[in-house]
């Protein structure tokens, strides 16, 4: 069930017997040579989709920009600052809030939103720890798709080592999944991109030529998307509902 | 082309030759009983999508957000407050110069956005404008698609007086077009909703109880969405190319 | 009645028989070769002031400096970013409430204003509109002088289409009769200013030269302005008096 | 010589002769049961324009609004919160600095304004400073015209320890001066009015439950507001002198 | 007794006889060639320690940085822009009255920090004044250790006219009392710094050249510091008490 | 060596022949019954000391208060918004950087500030990479102290299951190493802590009634203390040393 796609008295009647969303969020960049600007936001999208489609549960719009500053040296990546991504995440938690949401399940595709949805999710909470009034905010959780259980166990089985940091041939796997008709294998060189920490865009494009933090997407193709596909709508709809019941 | 579905060796390619994008931007909100909650961001995103494909411009993410606090007392809405928004335009357009972009089309689907993304492109100039330094931001418009010529002759021919300014035929017929399995025709009552000015959003939903700003979208239909899809589009082009040219 | 020249027993008073307040709202920018920089504050300010005295309405201090960064490659242009346009407002509003007012009208001299003052009292109004909380905000409207019936009808007949958009023949006839002393008749070369959209005010002083845009000011006379001045009292009055009656 | 009733050719012309500027900043708060609102925006304002008119030195619009959240407990007070008047402060110095003004001579008429603006100068070197670039801001210098040498003379000469700390017979002389037909004479009970310190609005009012700190304003006289007016004059041309001689 | 060396149980029982608190506040910044450059921060912490043992006053973290913008072209100094300051403080006073604390004393080591915090102290007091709710905050007061009636004594006595305004022979001697190991004796050219107003950092890097403001540092001494340190601990335990007692 | 017990003369010395520094950063915020309030702070300013002493590498003053928006309902907790930590952070790191500073090294004792000191990374590596100018910020590390390879292995061998995850015995056998004086070694009920996520401070309490996580701090002892102590400032020379080889 997708909010986009349905109406207010839809949501109306939706929020009489639940209290949870699920947000797709992801990011807009450079993913190697041939992976997909939209990489990080389409694959928490087409599994947030199926899953709402299976169990019913509401899908708000994808947050398709994310905090993607060490990406900006690359064409066509766009970037929020972190206290812009702060605000942007607490005025989708007030705006759900304020219709009776309880459980809001963030669900994403771009490992570097980490750090700050969850200083976002702090910023949410400490209007209420602040002052001890007693409203609180939602029970809010960050999933990352590309950690779900049976997903990580296909990516060790097919990729191993070569799986790498980013532009990983999971990921790109299930964009073709999604998007056949931009498939693009393509052999890279050196095959394995190399691995390091990193600092601001200028530093990161240094140390990472073609955009890809040790990772092999040669071995990228749509069985495996189709694969990593099925399980983390598995893993989602699992990991969910024990967000709905636990919160 | 869709920036979503591209390299960045792509985007590499194309700043060679074109310095334009297209960002289409919406809302989330309600759209009276039988409007879909993402009207106003299906409605550029589809127009802007087959601009793409004709003309060969690229086409960023839609921001499916925006301002429409106004609208939060129905449940499904959600918005961002204008500070936020103007952080995420100046997040985006500061992105896009980054890469070379010089001319930046936001293409719009909701008049509550139009006030806020214009204070929003005044805040990039002023980087430029206090400093009086040499380089400039890029040039900056927003077009609203329900305002082409094109559009706007059909809107009066097929609505005339029951057009309205919220939940309009129009917007529902464009949406339908779009999405024909979400069509609900639905009589009203009263058949046209009232008109006023309106402040918060418990003020609004006391004015317009069902959501509707003055119009009858009972009128909706996908032929007249099939029309204005096709309108918009022409509009788009001549006005988007206008644009590059004389910016 | 002006606020500033009362005393707050005064104000205890007012606030027993009314809750309006009308607060001039201007800019502080170059007006071309003849007109004064403070043209956009005069206009409202002393039309205010009048309707104050005769109809008795309360009126705020002049908010002298507003939006105004593509003035600012013109000695003397002073101007506010949105984002701190946007704090003013807030802050005035929230004083004025605090004290039981809920009409709040903003008299406008300055189109550059619009977007920005508008975007206020959207971040205004989200308050109430986020939480949901049982309190609004002031009912708030901004009008611009320039845009009264009455005005225009005259401006119509006097400076047909040598009006334009800025420097005006009409806002600087009407200071020339606020301070006639400052009255500095010129022939200016073009004739016409150019019109055109335009961006930073590195951008704005290379399309506009003197600073004009699309308007002969050396129509301009003392005594279209005393019919001016009248006219806007006339629309002012009766606009504030309909908007403290629907609000 | 007034900012807002010069021409940009004006304002050209000003800055081959000379880089100094007189910004008046006030307040618009209670001032006890006579004494205008617009107390502390009038003093320095009459002043600057005066001192403008006698030797020639560029004079701003009146910042009329200030850091007076302690007053808002009384009807009429308007405030911005610190750190909106510290945006206003920086928004206006970079403004004048754009054009080539390097020296900014903030005349202030609120003690309330004080630790804010001095803040706001703060943060403005910040810029400079955190980065090391080689373009400093303006020199700035706020002034207080109570605490001009010869204006403190004829306070202590006058009032001696009536004199107090807000609603000043000082002050409320100087508006008389400037305004005779606001002119209040009143005996107030009890004469002097209580001192101690305060924190917010509430806490003020229930201090000084008539808005006035340690005065007593029944010894304020038009007469002594003359000779308030040009002793300040005296003293604001003598130390703005000084200020643009040394900076 | 130190917040830091507490359990929660143990402040929960404080609070049920007291709610008062003091906060050493400092900086971090150079003072002068033989002046720690922690000289700030120390000598309110070492007095604040001293007084949380005599009389059982709970002492909280210090607040080692302050704002000292313009002492960054000396290495070593750190700063808080001001509005970053004013967020530290409002969080900290926040975090405080959360708990039920009814009287913080900020005991502040650096001149520099004046404004701000008392910016900051009205920026806290702003929420209830404007909206004129029932919770106020918590009394505040800042006290400089410098001010104290006894400490002013000592410097007059021992170092008059040579104390001057940055690296005062006062605040190294109190550091050497409580660093015996880090005095540093030195005779500097020329024996008295220089005085003036400045501006940024390269501003008064120009003006005092080895960092000193009006002083005679090489007059410092260990036996100086012990007479300051009992001197100020002596203040501040009576002006502490008094804060108290009448707040 | 401490950079408030040096003079400024000393870190241009120290800048000659080093770029890094080390500023330790923790929390003030409740430790269960017997867990001093600091601990978070004391932990690795005490290994950061013992560092600086051993290595010569400059240590900062502590950041003493952290995110800990969780633990407000607990007395003495004290904690910023995420907003203002990354404020904090990127003033520090702006005032380094303009000393010359390139690797700074953030030692870290409370993992509720991990998300938000890497979102201030970003929010400071941002600027350079939106601008794509020529100047990088510095090299930027946050390392936690109870991450150490050597902490780890006495960790697990003297408290394995034990640990938990707030209020460990490993981090309070630490600060009673520190202050032995404090050491409260008490039994608790139940042994065992409870484990799960959290929200805002309210809902913490009532998941964790006396503070503690998952974790048994009655195993503390000052022996593993010691032992911790000489652990972690092995773990932390290495993991200095490699940082500035390789950044």
């Amino acid at each position: 069930m997708r909010l986009q796609l349905s109406t207010w008295p839809d949501i109306q009647q939706y929020l009489e017997h639940s209290h949870g969303i699920i947000v797709p969020i992801g990011s807009t960049e450079q993913h190697g040579p041939n992976g997909l600007i939209g990489t990080d936001a389409i694959c928490p999208e087409v599994v947030a989709h199926e899953v709402g489609k299976r169990i019913g549960v509401l899908v708000a719009p994808t947050l398709s920009i994310g905090m993607a500053q060490h990406h900006l040296a690359f064409p066509g990546s766009i970037s929020f600052r972190p206290t812009t991504l702060i605000a942007v995440i607490r005025d989708v938690v007030q705006s759900l809030a304020r219709h009776g949401f309880r459980n809001i399940y963030f669900f994403n595709g771009h490992g570097g939103n980490v750090a700050t949805v969850n200083a976002a999710f702090a910023e949410i909470h400490s209007e209420a720890s602040f002052t001890g009034s007693g409203t609180s905010a939602p029970s809010l959780k960050l999933a990352n798709w590309y950690m779900g259980r049976r997903v990580q166990a296909i990516s060790r089985e097919l990729f191993a080592d070569s799986e790498g940091a980013h532009a990983t041939p999971s990921e790109i796997s299930l964009t073709w999944h999604a998007y056949p008709d931009h498939a693009q294998p393509m052999t890279l060189e050196p095959r394995l991109a190399p691995s390091s920490h990193f600092g601001d865009a200028r530093d990161y494009r240094q140390r990472f030529p073609d955009g890809r933090i040790g990772s092999d997407p040669s071995l990228a193709s749509i069985e495996a998307g189709t694969r990593l596909f099925e399980a983390s709508v598995e893993d989602t709809i699992e990991d969910y509902r024990a967000f709905v019941q636990t919160s």
